[in-house]
């Protein structure tokens, strides 16, 4: 058997036209244009590729996009001081800040400045409280994404048997609140977990997220399962002397023989992040405009 | 094999023996006397007992209680206003609202009014995102109590099964984050959980939080396993006509010849909830003077 291959890159791309779609219709009914802000502290290379994805991704959707670059010595009280000004704004509905940050400055603390409304990124202490309590959460874009694929896979997820390695507070934790949510007996596994082969062999839903490149091995897996790969791994490519390949936390070679859908890496899990971005700022604008937020784009 | 009754009733006596030693010391060595807020909107007879327990509890360990009866037609301004007072008051390190409060009153609200560092039923959204992220939460005060049962009977959590049956904000999903946190493998199983029983096989420890009077069977348990019994049902009493007695959500009868150890009901859970009110109330009171926290009392 070979499993069915879930295309992440094709969905995602759907997600966006949805959005777009959303948009546009904020904008012809009632006057509104989304706003995304995203604040970028120094010169990391790689958090500057991000934000510029980012900044496109939200142009082509047709929102406002407001970049703020700011320099690596930047203060905590003039950082807060950018928070405060785009917490205020109402054409700003997500506020995002690129981590990492500087050292002299706190994610933690950085994270609590953004209103909670506003906070797409769904990281803020409120958003993951309102997600455990089953409130209106802004739920944290890679994790929304799994949900939205494996909504996908599934007529209903209730009943499922899902197994979450790793319980990070940016992934595997609201994973898990989604999964339950949706109806899953839902295991947390993760780095002290004694048979971890065997607790992955429960599941219908297995979602790995480790960071350890091709840790689930193919006799992990429950024949036909569904499976969700969140790692990402660059490692030396195995034919191209010099070069590096993305690889995620399953033997995609192996799992694939056994799994009854996979994603695979890259291209699976990936493009649902930038995505589910998009997706937060539209349900952020509806809410803070007193509109329903879109069927479809949010837990 | 017979199990280990686990004597919850001694344990909180020396809950709250330690939480007494405390506030000795509070008063002592830094002229604090801990003090607990009950606020009762109305007159169910049943909430009028649990408060008046809460008080002596309170009086017996040395803080100072504060009862704030409000008749029932109180309204929502009127009862915020008297929690504003009590959330800027300095002797006031813990506040609790007795639910259920009259219909025209909403609990999510109330509960978010309180000042979350004063929240010892740890319900507020604030503490549920803190103890979801790992931070300084107050924990709610049931399943803070199984955890001080849970960490008493093994030398470590580290890598054990556990499997929690229920998934309330109340009980169920803190539950899973303090076993989480402790290092367990946790699965949370609920009504759509497909086959229970085999579920439950799987646990080192069982945790049942259903409400259904003796569900759990002895073949449900692994032998060996400890189980924490969170229910409490009154039935007919089988033997003495007229009468009632209190079940839990474990068939006790059987799950004893099973396990290593069970918590009986009553006896067990219970009266941990009130000690553990009475020991985030000091871990409230020392947070609140900029002092560490006791060990052993908060998770």
């Amino acid at each position: 058997m070979t499993a069915k291959i879930i295309d992440g890159k094709a969905f995602a791309a759907d997600v966006r036209s949805q959005v777009a779609e959303h948009v546009e219709r904020l904008k012809a009914d009632h006057g509104i244009t989304p706003g995304l802000a995203v604040v970028l502290v120094g010169e990391d290379p790689a958090s500057e590729v991000y934000v510029s994805h980012k900044h496109k991704a939200t142009v082509e959707v047709g929102m406002q996009s407001f970049e703020h670059k700011l320099p690596a010595d930047t203060s905590e009280e003039d950082l807060f001081a950018l928070i405060d000004k785009l917490n205020a704004d109402p054409s700003v509905h997500g506020i995002l800040c690129q981590f990492p940050v500087p050292d002299h400055l706190d994610e933690r603390r950085t994270v609590a400045r953004i209103d909670p409304a506003k906070d797409v990124d769904g990281l803020s202490v409120t958003n993951a409280g309102l997600l455990a309590t089953g409130g209106e959460a802004l739920v944290s874009c890679t994790p929304l994404g799994c949900l939205m694929l494996l909504r996908a896979e599934f007529e209903s997820l209730s009943g499922k048997e899902a197994v979450v390695i790793g319980r990070s507070n940016l992934f595997g934790k609201p994973m898990g609140q989604l999964l339950l949510a949706d109806n899953c007996t839902v295991t947390i596994a993760h780095s002290r977990t004694k048979d971890l082969a065997e607790v992955c062999r429960r599941a219908d839903i297995l979602v790995a997220a480790v960071g350890r490149a091709e840790m689930v091995r193919g006799d992990w897996v429950k024949p036909g399962a569904t499976v969700i790969d969140v790692g990402i791994s660059r490692v030396p490519h195995p034919e191209k002397p010099g070069k590096t390949k993305l690889i995620g936390d399953v033997n995609f070679e192996e799992a694939v023989e056994v799994a009854g859908a996979i994603t695979p890496v890259p291209g699976g899990v990936g493009p649902m992040t930038i995505a589910c971005l998009l997706a937060n700022t539209i349900t952020a604008c509806c809410r803070a405009n007193g509109l329903e937020a879109p069927k479809g784009l949010t837990a």
